[in-house]
């Protein structure tokens, strides 16, 4: 390290307060570094209205490990609910639930208002962390370091340090600064679906459908999707084209759609109540941002949404941030905080990972709503869990390698294209027995000339590509 | 049109006064709009150092219909030099044509900044056309619509129109304004390679190739090209990894190099030359933009590298630029210049266009320099030909519908993947009928079992995906 030996004179200042932030000044703060945390909203732990972002996240082991790691972990679990399963909602109302994968695993329905509270009082447990709330990103000159925030009463806090941190989300304020530098590739990509959020309330003072579960109702175009919370609530996410949403103008074009769509939701909703949920706020966009390189020389690294917003499909954007933080930290370990190592090797290793998941939450924007619907994706699913139990090292499902492990990101996807390759073949392979063995018979008792089989089998396998 | 009907009255500010600028200047100037061209260096027929871009450029049949449009193509195409086919440098210096397309069929090598400054001239021409040199623009209300420019002397200029044309390049200041526009979706994509010009001078008072060639030296993972000029020079760029070009520091690593790879070009630039040349400017970045929409409201478009910047391997830049042009212009006469109906139309018609170019300019990068030395790739060239020859209604070879046709690029690239499956099944036919008669042989006289034929069919059939 070229710095001095104690980190107690290393200045960090992490831009952003959301999740990522707030778990970064406590990895940073418990390392001995002096942590400046700035936030350009109130403090959520003393707002009275918290607005924007969706209201709970799929925990699964990446963010548990990060957790685990700041000694998070149990209180973060203890107010969690466990969701073992998928519970399919057919148009008919049929319920079938999907295990996400063995026995006792499962994820974790957490509120994010509560988690963001949490990080940041932990946060604050340590004296070398200072937080600034109401704190804005106003000006940065790259060249001598010095940042200026904007505070909410209009003056403003000038301010260097030796590492800045952007963790301020899919609209970085940080990230705009690495727009201007050479070379960086940068993009963000809106899908035609917007998202809005409805409340299903408690039934006779227990929750009105099986809490653990994760709840969806597929219905290809579209889709909603309803978590438990721990007041008995869940809430709900209707998932749909802007332009459908743009066509539901009245209170009864919405209730002709849900009674045509989601039938059985109707009276956990109750049908005034959702009449007006749903037109309490317009349709939210939603973003994929992906960017490399995720640092500038020795001095600022992105993390987060801010290097990486993905689509919420694969409830991996929380999780994916939590890990960069673990990540970061442990090439801090590994090359003792020396900066002009761990930043360029964060972006190596973080980069293909990072991209790999926001490409798994666009395919699963895809599988959620329309191959769920299958049978083809069903017997699929099925047999993917029928070879892991009997190969468990071998045929590992994508969904568990994604959630169950922290099993890098690029990595899975690689192995389950070759999985995908394997499993194809060895279906062909018993289909071309299964054919072989008439062939066989039809070489004995000839009907026809044996092409015509050939042409089938070679129909058949084009077709599962 | 809502407007009033004379089109006189009608103020269109065209920022850029590049390629694609100078031609809209024309094409909206001769409709007798009100044109305002902003450009911010100074005018390029009046510098005496041209900086910065590429200096010569493939004109093909779309940026011809452009130039027709506009009353230009003679103009430009006598001062082009046609290029029938690519001449192949092997590394052993062995020189081999393929052809551009049929007999007849050819591309230009135009000088670029002479383009430029005969399109300034024309739009010069029209009275109701007015250029502003050193005029950048730096401040614009979208909502007032007024449009602030930087005079070099220090002064602005305020100023508001009908609609703002942004032809200002890859780096586009007008599209800055879009991305603040919700769901503006964008990209910017660096490749690897970076790209250096050279010089090869005239030799005994004529060019030292042959003239009417885009020569062509590929080596895998890097390639150089060569363009003619009028004055008998060639333009030689050399495309290559920036690690690659970094590794070179002296002179002597220059002519090591060049004698490793390209010695059949040394005598042609003359050894001290080329180490002189080679050092003159640092290698260039690549950028290939992508965004969508291209409009906003009635009052702004985008069009050329600012709408969708590619990178050069397929000669399309310019083209899809000027093409751009033309689209807009038909979309006018269409719609009686309604801009509420003429602007989202732009949108709907050409992104899905140019984003077929910037992907096949993106695939070009990668077969121009590395599939051009493989033999299945050149088999499959001379088959299209052929093909193409036999049933030149069906087959159409992919190079041949971009560079000599107006069809759509999106329905290109569809085309050309039908086609393949077509050519890629009709050849696995032929394998079948073959393998089958082999097979039919085996079972009159068996020395094993059928089915190992059928394994190495399957597998042939694979390893051509």
């Amino acid at each position: 390290m070229e710095r001095e030996v104690g980190v107690n004179n290393v200045k960090i200042a992490v831009v952003g307060g959301g999740l990522v932030g707030a778990l970064n000044a406590c990895f940073f703060a418990k390392r001995g570094f002096q942590v400046e945390l700035y936030e350009s909203r109130e403090d959520i732990r003393r707002a009275t209205v918290v607005k924007g972002r969706s209201i709970n996240l799929a925990l699964s082991h990446r963010g548990r490990e990060a957790l685990k790691a700041v000694g998070m972990e149990d209180k973060i679990v203890s107010k969690g609910i466990p969701m073992h399963a998928r519970m399919i909602h057919s148009p008919s109302g049929k319920r079938s639930p999907i295990p996400y994968g063995k026995k006792g695993q499962y994820i974790l329905s957490v509120d994010r208002a509560n988690l963001n509270k949490e990080l940041l009082s932990a946060a604050e447990t340590y004296p070398s962390a200072k937080m600034n709330f109401e704190h804005k990103l106003v000006d940065w000159n790259l060249e001598s370091g010095s940042m200026t925030f904007l505070r909410n009463d209009g003056s403003t806090k000038v301010t260097t340090c030796d590492l800045t941190v952007g963790c301020d989300g899919a609209f970085s304020a940080v990230r705009k600064r690495f727009m201007r530098q050479s070379r960086f590739n940068y993009s963000q990509t809106y899908i035609p679906h917007g998202y809005m959020e409805l409340t299903i309330p408690p039934k006779h003072g227990d929750f009105a459908m099986e809490p653990n579960f994760l709840h969806i109702w597929p219905r290809n175009t579209f889709m909603m999707i309803a978590l438990p919370n721990l007041d008995m609530t869940f809430t709900c996410t209707l998932f749909m084209p802007f332009e459908d949403f743009e066509k539901i103008t009245t209170g009864d074009e919405v209730l002709d759609f849900f009674q045509r769509y989601f039938p059985d939701s109707i009276p956990l909703f109750g049908e005034e109540a959702l009449k007006q949920d749903y037109f309490r706020l317009p349709a939210q966009a939603m973003v994929s941002v992906k960017c490399s390189p995720y640092h500038i020389g020795t001095t600022c690294v992105l993390m987060g949404d801010a290097a990486h917003a993905v689509v919420p499909f694969y409830g991996q954007g929380m999780n994916a941030g939590f890990e960069d933080c673990i990540v970061f930290d442990e090439l801090l370990d590994q090359y003792n905080c020396d900066f002009s190592i761990c930043l360029p090797e964060f972006t190596r290793l973080r980069v293909p990972d990072d991209h790999a998941i926001a490409d798994l939450a666009m395919y699963n924007y895809i599988e959620m709503r329309a191959h769920v619907n299958s049978k083809w994706f069903l017997f699929r699913k099925h047999l993917d869990m029928i070879l892991h139990y009997m190969m468990p090292n071998t045929i590992i499902p994508l969904y568990t390698m994604v959630t169950f492990t922290r099993t890098r990101y690029h990595k899975i996807v690689k192995r389950w294209q070759w999985q995908n390759k394997v499993i194809n073949r060895g279906l062909f392979l018993c289909g071309v027995s299964s054919v072989l063995g008439g062939t066989y018979l039809l070489i004995k008792h000839p009907p026809c000339t044996p092409s015509i089989k050939l042409d089938r089998l070679w129909n058949w396998a084009l077709s599962l590509k």
